[in-house]
């Protein structure tokens, strides 16, 4: 066994060893809490740029949330030492004494982390949730004697606060707070950031419910000549009372508790970023409170049930969970990618389609009135472009056009494209339909002589920046990309008849094809692009980075792609991109510097874009697969796709490998399998991702085959061959749908209501709020 | 005892215990490196801007070399586990196991730190000397069995390489290098950074002389469920042969020694960065080489003899060697703040006069035509002004003129006068003296309507950055020191026969003077300035920063002070800025931002500008007092004076509070005694700090009273009441001469030499290379 337990409710680990860095994570619209099962933390809140309130002991650099962050001892964790009287020490949750317990169980919950730990006859159940409203962790510690004896213990909680400034650093014990605040003051040097600096919450608060013995709050007099597995403070029989006077803080405490045979203690504290005294004050009075940040279940309106157990639990509860935090998070930044922020945002479409038109406008009001949309979409007043949205990126535009295409498909609400709103840089207001169709001109008008996209520093490969940096180079994935949006917008046009405007779409979507089909084509599969120096590449002859995924997945989803070639893409794609783990991104992953394709080709083999299996990435190809005619109707496409799908989720027999629980997809698993099969698989452990929108979609109309559109279902389910049966439930223009699905001789489509208009494999009719069942029969292949 | 013994050569620690942060430090002109007797090491080379090659365990945050460095377990270092064939383990220095040693001495020597360590009749030597010419460490250990067995031993180098990038990290152990090599892509987004990139040495190797049985070269993997005191590796008999694949590099190694009775075996390890695996190959020749950075001994051409024996040997020895590293690595920085660059390079005036030549002539180079100086002086040509640079400051010109003026009375070379030089914006030659004359008019121009200096967003205080940011406020402090600038320039006019722009200078000198009298006199002391806002600070009606220490040392040596102000302000300081540890730069310390001052009033209490024993400050007023009239000839001055240099220095009874080696002066001590005792007196153990120039200079012409002026040599000692005799031997005029001093009953000058004229207590005639006694009795007062 994986020593992991998984239901639709809750993900149990049983040991701390098995999986190290394995983490759960909980979130709140003002802050992001992961945590490993072991007890290390990382938690961001946003005010309004993210920030933190507990620190390493270096001086961390600012950063985005990297993969693969490094856990060590002596990073920042939520701790607590247990001090029994025959003179056993540990600590929960397993850092960082790291003693062996005789029971331990990490749990995530939905909206709770929680351990369960036994040891010398004691049972401990730790559990923290957040704040519903505001950046604050609720601790809460249930302890139970299990003995025949009563027994005294020493309970020391032990949060880092860390090098938080090399200002102005401090901490101290405050009795009236019955808790530790430290102070710092955000290192800065010129006078223009001081209103930012005057405005953050830069105090951190510990507040216990329980009385305190003795307490510590500098680092170097906590520890002493101990380490943190052994503290020279938590070795008397009280700490040394200490304040941290421009010294490293942290916050300890200790509370002498009794209990006696056979019954329980519960303890409660605090943890969190503050103002000041008083607003920590405040902070004080929600001990008593019921602290909790969501409903225990996220309800998406979708469920399934299939024969992969490992799919359902994903589908109804850790995914809606996933595509939630991203929903409600835009992963911990104000200037989200364009890219990411139109993608994470699909989600909307189906949680909350109010949320989504509302961001929808707010992208388009950020539009330039050439049509050409930002780097980052800007969620306050302050926000600034940061970080990679600093490099001009050229398929930003791109990603307005399956939002659109789901929306509209999703709520039928065609007025959205009568709304009016201005640009940038133009006051006048004009319609979304006008802003979509300069849109799609902008995407148009940036392509060169071939008629191939413009890749600039950059496409959904953001690191892909040196192919195009000297204004040549072009992108074969943009150019399929860009055709693939622009049929959308023409089947769009043609919805709300203007079929000339179509035309002219449609048109300029087969140039595009047609010219990637005319320079792409390698004879096997699709080139990724032509370099300034006019360079082919993601081609046979290329030792490194000799295939790319995304140029398959978008030409299959431009309609470029004949049956002839989708069939050798399928061959090729198996062949060089797939993996015990998943299917990579592309292969080889490339081993130094390539100064034609710029800083992709310096990433770590293997990680990221350099080639890992990026989940995104293949996130497109299942969806490609499932739903665009001729690779759909290709008998092992339905296989395929499903394959690419299940190998992005933790499975028993690969667990202990990816190293980390099935309660989220993460950004990417280790690829290079035959560069270096050692690290293959391992995850990233990073949420954030645009796979979840995508691989929710190639479920939902992929898998089940659930196509919407102008008030009408279409019925066209990809079930893998092995599967006799399968159910969806999902709204459907607000009314409540179950679809099972059976295999049978033929095709048939049938329902329990008198109300529904069915045509062969499609259904309309629908009435708000009313409650349908359908029953497809559907043959083997 | 304080367990620590000093001489001219060496200093010796003989406790890891009871200064954990005392640190000892080596440089070469590529590096600067610091390590603490335990084993923890801070090391910064430049590429050409500084970078390190070993780092913490979490991504941190470039910076500036930071005062109170935190050290913690898990902290960069250089250790060396040691396994003898009975089981037992420690490691050396003392860090990371901290197992007690049977003897442990520190040892910083003029080229080299050293350990000297005994366990289980094992005798230890382990030294480090940096390579003479480029960024490396060369570590040699000797290793003596003392007892009567043959003995087996595991010796494990453990050298630290961290978390350098989220690009891209890896490691692996290299055959032929006998090694390990652990390469990273420093982190980055925008393609107009790649060509640094490019050139960096973004490679760190560890390569041994002895035969490797293992070796480990990731983290995790070497640490397992260990922690550093007992990684899982060390456990083993072998280690793990582990490569770092995109998880944080380490270099360790095994080698197994076999050491006869009463016998010794030598090992070398280098540690450094690189450019490449050829490189490394490179390194690996220097295993044979003696490396070593400097002469055992920096010669100053200047020693001194007193009854105050840590005097003697800060003068001679440690003093000489940090002006030294001043001099050859402008502090790690290729934009030296411009006052920085200026003072620093006082040294050079002793040190290499035409060193200190060539770099007046490269700051003036950078001066703009209308006279101001810029806030950094650029060292080579892509270097930028970074950090505290890009603010604003008010007083740079003011340092050209101490500089001028010792450059002149030590060299006698007034022909600088006449080079000529463009300005930065104005290709025309100018004279020096041009230069000059305009960098004084800059100054005289910039004072508002009250002929006080308009301070900007600070002056000589960096972080007084609100003042007078909004255009108006003005400080008293830098009213004085453009006075004092004036001043020195009148007189060098004067020498010059430029009497009449002499006398406009001494004309501005006064009126600026007056103006201070006039608007600053407090009535004990003088005010600090006066804000924006029109409000006076730094007088007796302040709770905090009710008095600065800089504006009355400045009074005295621009001349505004009288002797009833003299008087006054001595006896102030005396109640209100001395400690213990000497005399702090304001008091009392600010507890909170003050918005009409600015960021140095968020600062910790006691540390760095806020109201700290801030050396450089202090040195001013000691320079001051013994040589401006009417202070020098107050009896007190000179035990005032005395007293304030002498507790800079790390003596037996304080050492063990200040936590520092008497190896450097810092650039502070906690200050704040009154509000924050507990704290008072640790020092910041920065060795960066304009103190030691003006310490130096304070000895030579203030207490020995040495003045230099046209080819004359004035002789004005003021020893401290209590010493008897005291001698200098000093080069003057390129002569050797040393003066003895002692006691009488009245003043009498005598020499050995025919060939000097003397009148009075000036003496002339020095004939270059001729060596010359003169003898000198002086009253007590």
């Amino acid at each position: 066994s994986d020593g992991v337990n998984r239901s639709q409710d809750e993900i149990h680990l049983h040991s701390p060893l098995s999986m190290p860095n394995a983490t759960g994570y909980l979130w709140n619209k003002k802050m992001m809490f992961q945590m490993t099962c072991r007890g290390f933390a990382n938690a961001l809140h946003m005010q309004p740029e993210p920030a933190k309130y507990a620190y390493g002991q270096s001086f961390e650099a600012k950063t985005f949330l990297q993969p693969e962050h490094h856990y060590y001892a002596g990073h920042p964790g939520r701790f607590f030492y247990i001090k029994l009287n025959n003179g056993s020490l540990f600590s929960l949750p397993y850092e960082p004494t790291r003693q062996k317990l005789d029971k331990f169980t990490f749990i995530q919950k939905q909206d709770a982390l929680r351990w369960e730990v036994e040891k010398d006859n004691l049972r401990f159940l730790l559990e923290v949730k957040l704040a519903e409203d505001i950046a604050l962790e609720d601790w809460r510690l249930e302890l139970i004697n299990l003995g025949d004896q009563d027994t005294y213990i020493d309970i020391y909680p032990c949060f880092s606060i860390g090098y938080a400034s090399w200002m102005n650093q401090s901490a101290r014990f405050i009795p009236q707070l019955n808790g530790v605040m430290a102070e710092y003051i955000t290192p800065y040097q010129k006078a223009e950031d001081y209103p930012k600096i005057k405005a953050s919450m830069d105090k951190t608060v510990l507040i216990a419910d329980a009385p305190i013995e003795s307490y510590d709050t500098s680092t170097p007099q906590f520890l002493g000549e101990g380490h943190m597995h052994c503290p020279d403070a938590i070795m008397q029989s009280t700490l040394f009372n200490s304040s941290a006077l421009y010294e490293t803080p942290i916050a300890v405490l200790q509370h002498k508790i009794s209990v006696p045979a056979s019954q329980k203690v519960k303890l409660s504290w605090l943890f969190g970023p503050c103002k000041n005294e008083a607003h920590a004050m405040q902070l004080k009075n929600r001990l008593s409170k019921h602290n909790t940040a969501r409903p225990a279940h996220i309800n998406s309106g979708i469920s399934i049930e299939t024969p992969d157990n490992t799919l359902n639990q994903m589908v109804n509860t850790w995914l809606p969970r996933q595509l939630s935090y991203h929903i409600e998070s835009d992963r911990l930044t104000t200037d989200p990618q364009t890219r990411n922020f139109l993608q994470d945002h699909l989600s909307s479409i189906w949680l909350h389609p109010k949320l989504a038109k509302k961001n929808l406008l707010l992208a388009l009001s950020q539009q330039n009135k050439n049509g050409a949309m930002p780097d980052g979409i800007l969620l306050h007043k302050d926000a600034e472009l940061k970080y990679i949205n600093q490099v001009p990126h050229s398929d930003h535009n791109v990603w307005l056009f399956p939002f659109v295409e789901l929306y509209l498909n999703e709520t039928n609400d065609y007025s959205i494209l009568a709304e009016t709103l201005a640009f940038s840089d133009d006051k006048k207001p004009y319609s979304v339909e006008e802003h979509l169709e300069r849109a799609c001109e902008y995407l148009w008008s940036q392509r060169d002589h071939r008629n191939l996209s413009l890749i600039k520093q950059g496409d959904w490969c953001d690191p892909m920046n040196m192919v195009g940096i000297r204004g040549k180079g072009v992108s074969f994935w943009l150019s399929l990309a860009s055709a693939y949006a622009m049929g959308i917008w023409a089947k769009i046009l043609g919805t709300i008849q203007q079929h000339e405007k179509a035309q002219k779409w449609q048109d300029a979507q087969q140039t595009l094809n047609d010219a990637c089909n005319d320079l792409g084509w390698d004879g096997n599969w699709y080139a990724r692009g032509i370099t300034d120096g006019d360079e082919k590449f993601g081609i046979a002859k290329d030792k490194e980075g000799q295939i790319f995924l995304n140029p398959q997945s978008w030409a299959i989803l431009s309609g470029a792609a004949s049956q002839d070639k989708t069939e050798k893409i399928l061959t090729a794609v198996e062949a060089k991109l797939k993996t015990p783990y998943g299917y990579c991104m592309l292969a080889p992953a490339y081993t130094q510097m390539d100064e034609r394709i710029g800083r992709v080709t310096q990433k770590f083999p293997g990680t990221a874009e350099n080639g890992s299996i990026y989940n995104h990435a293949a996130s497109f190809y299942a969806y490609a697969l499932y739903t665009q005619e001729p690779a759909r109707t290709l008998t092992k496409s339905k296989d395929i796709a499903y394959e690419v799908l299940a190998s992005m989720l933790v499975s028993a027999h690969d667990c202990l490998k990816r190293g980390q629980l099935p309660n989220f997809i993460p950004n990417y698993f280790r690829g290079a399998y035959h560069q270096l099969p050692e690290a293959a698989g391992r995850s990233s452990h990073l949420f954030n991702t645009g796979t979840c929108a995508w691989f929710y979609r190639s479920i939902i109309e992929g898998l089940f085959g659930l196509q919407q559109h102008s008030g009408k279902l279409t019925l066209q389910p990809n079930l893998p061959s092995t599967w006799e049966s399968a159910s969806i439930s999902k709204k459907i223009y607000n009314a409540n749908v179950r679809i099972n699905i059976k295999r049978g001789k033929q095709f048939t489509l049938s329902t329990d209501a008198n109300n529904l208009n069915v045509k062969g494999n499609e259904v309309s009719g629908f009435v708000e709020n009313q409650t349908y069942l359908i029953t497809l029969v559907v043959p083997h292949d």
